[in-house]
C-alpha cells in the first residue's frame, strides 16, 4: 500500500496525472490506499475514485502550509505547482515567492518531519533551465544558464532538489519536460501557444495563427508522455540514479515545417491549409532563446519514453482529446 | 570618482583585497573616494587611508541589514561573505542562511534601491559548485552538479546573480575561485588545508602532515591571483560579459607530486623531507569528488590571469608571507 501527494493537482498534468492514477490504482508496483491532491483553487471532487481522496486548496508559499500538507507522511510526492514563464517574468516577487520558496518550503517540511521519513518526491522542471546559444543537440553534462526568471527559479529548485536527497531528507527526482505538445483546451498568450494551436485549432476546424518561419525547430512531448515520465520518475531505483537527480525527459525534435506535414499527412490539406501565417517579430525573438534539440542519453537510459515521431504526438492528440474524431 | 564595498572584509581575501585598493588608490580607471568594509566581525581599523573608510559589523542574512548596508549605493560591491565548506556541511540551517538567504538579501536590496542605481557586484563562487565525475578538464560548459551544501549554495547564489543582472537590477560577475594555496595563517582542519599545509608549514621550519597518494591532482591560485581576478572583474566590459555571468577563473593543475617536486627545487631537500605521509581515507573520500583541471576559456579570453606554474605559486608565498626568507 502507498499513499500519494499531488501539489499542483489542478494544472492540466495535474489532472491527467490524477486521473491515470484512478484508471490504474498502482503506483510503483504498490496499491494507493490515499490520495491527496492540492493546488491554489480546489482540485475537482471526483466520483466513486477507487482510494480515498481528499482535496485542499492551499499555497505551499504561505507561511507554516507546507508542514501541513506533508503532515500526512505521503510516500510519493508529485511536486507541479508553479507559476508559468509569462507571469514570473511580468511578476518578478510572485515569481520567486511560488516557484523558490514554496519549493524550498515543501522540501524544509519534509526534512522537519524527521523520524526516517524520506518520501520520492517527483518534480517538474522544464527545458527553461537552457539558454542559448546551444550546441546543436543538449546533451546531459550541458551547464543552465537560463534566459527567464522561470528558468532559473526551476534551476535553482534542481540544485536544491539534489542536495536534500543528498543529504538524506528525501528522495528526489526531477524531470525536465518538453514543451507539452498538443496541449489541449483554448489558445492562450503564451510565446509558445502556437506550437500546439496550429495542430489543435485545424483539427478543431478553427483557423490558427503562426507567428514564426516554418524552419524553427523545438522539443515536444505529448501530455500523455509527460504523465508516463511523472509515473516512470516515481518508480525508479534510487541507486540507479546515483547523485545526478535532475534529468532531461526525451521528445520529438521537430521544425514547424515538420509538423504541419505531419497535420498535412494525417488530417488532410484542407485541415492543414486552416493555418495562417502571421510573422511576429516579438515572438521570434523570444523563440530564438528556446532550446531545439536534445540527446537525453540519461533518460533513455532510464526507461523514459516519449513518441517517436510528431504523428504519433497528433495522433494521441485525435485519442486523448477528440474522441477520435477530425473537424474535415 | 568612484565608492566601493567589501562584505567579507575581515576574511582572508578580504584583507587583502582592501590592502590591495589601498595601495591602488583606484579600480576600474576611477579613484576611489570611499570605500566601506563590512563583516560579522568588525574588520580591522587602517591606518592613514588614501580615501575615506567606514568599517562595519554586520550579518547580512538579519532582517533590513542588507538594506543598511546599500544604502549609501555604491558603484562597486565585492561580495565575499560566506561560511565555509564544513561549516555549511555540519551546519545546514545556518549554511543556507548565509550562503544563500544572506546573498539573496544582497542581491534584493540593491534591486530594492531602484532610481536607476546598477552597481557592478563581483561576487567570490567556487569550484566547488562542480561535483564528480568530471571530464578530464572541466569545460566552460559543463553542468553544476555540486556534492555539498555549500557548492549547492553557491551554484543558486551564480543564478540568482545571472537573473538579477539580466532584470537590469545590478551589473554582476560571479568568480569561481581555484583553491587558494598557499593559504597564509595557521593549519585548520579544513579538508583541503594539506593542499597549503604541505608547503607552508616545511617552507616555515615545520612539520606538514599528507593525508592523500602525491597522485591527487587539484586547481589551485595564489591569494595574490584571487584579488587580482577580483580587480580584474570589477573593470570587465558589461558587453563582452554578454549574458553567462559567472566564469571559472584559471589557476595551475598540479598533482601532490608536483607541487613537492616544486618545493623541493625552490627550497631544497631538507625543508621538502618536513613531509609526513598519514594516509586518511576519509579525508581521501572527500577528495576523490573534487575538481582536478579545468579548461577555463571564456576566463582566458576576458584577460584573466593565474600563476604559470606552482612553483611561481610557491614563490608568491615566499614573497608575500615570508618576506622572502625561508627556514632552511
Amino acid at each position: 500500500m502507498t499513499s500519494g501527494l499531488i501539489v499542483g493537482a489542478a494544472g492540466m498534468v495535474g489532472v491527467k496525472l490524477t486521473r491515470r492514477l484512478i484508471q490504474d490504482g498502482a503506483v510503483a508496483d504498490k496499491t494507493i490506499d490515499q490520495l491527496t491532491l492540492v493546488d491554489v483553487v480546489p482540485p475537482a471532487s471526483l466520483d466513486n475514485p477507487p482510494f480515498k481522496i481528499e482535496t485542499r486548496a492551499a499555497d505551499l508559499s504561505a507561511p507554516g502550509v507546507a508542514d501541513t500538507v506533508v503532515a500526512g507522511r505521503p510516500d510519493l510526492i508529485f511536486h507541479l505547482a508553479a507559476i508559468v514563464s509569462g507571469e514570473a517574468e511580468a511578476d518578478f516577487d510572485k515569481g520567486y515567492r511560488v516557484n523558490l520558496d514554496g519549493t524550498r518550503s515543501l522540501f524544509d517540511a519534509i526534512r522537519k518531519v524527521g523520524g526516517g521519513y524520506r518520501p520520492r518526491v517527483v518534480f517538474t522542471s522544464s527545458i527553461a533551465v537552457f539558454g542559448a546559444p546551444f550546441p546543436e543537440a543538449i546533451g546531459d553534462t550541458f551547464f543552465t544558464t537560463p534566459l527567464t526568471s522561470y528558468g532559473t527559479q526551476k534551476a535553482i529548485d534542481e540544485l536544491l532538489l539534489s542536495d536534500y536527497t543528498r543529504r538524506g531528507f528525501m528522495d528526489g527526482v526531477g524531470i525536465r519536460l518538453p514543451t507539452i505538445c498538443v496541449r489541449p483546451g483554448k489558445p492562450n498568450k503564451a510565446a509558445s501557444g502556437f506550437f500546439s494551436g496550429i495542430i489543435r485549432e485545424p483539427l478543431a476546424g478553427q483557423e490558427a495563427i503562426l507567428p514564426v518561419p516554418e524552419t524553427v525547430r523545438h522539443w515536444h512531448a505529448s501530455p500523455r508522455s509527460a504523465v508516463g515520465f511523472l509515473i516512470h520518475a516515481a518508480r525508479l531505483d534510487s541507486l540507479a540514479l546515483g547523485a545526478r537527480r535532475n534529468l532531461t525527459m526525451p521528445g520529438v525534435s521537430v521544425t514547424v515545417g515538420e509538423q504541419i506535414a505531419a497535420l498535412r499527412k494525417i488530417a488532410g490539406d484542407a485541415v492543414a491549409s486552416r493555418i495562417r501565417r502571421a510573422p511576429d517579430a516579438t515572438i521570434m525573438k523570444i523563440v530564438e532563446g528556446w532550446p531545439r534539440n536534445f540527446a537525453p542519453e540519461r533518460a533513455l537510459g532510464l526507461g523514459f519514453r516519449a513518441e517517436r515521431d510528431f504523428e504519433e504526438i497528433i495522433r494521441i492528440h485525435i485519442e486523448d482529446e477528440l474522441g477520435g474524431s477530425i473537424a474535415r
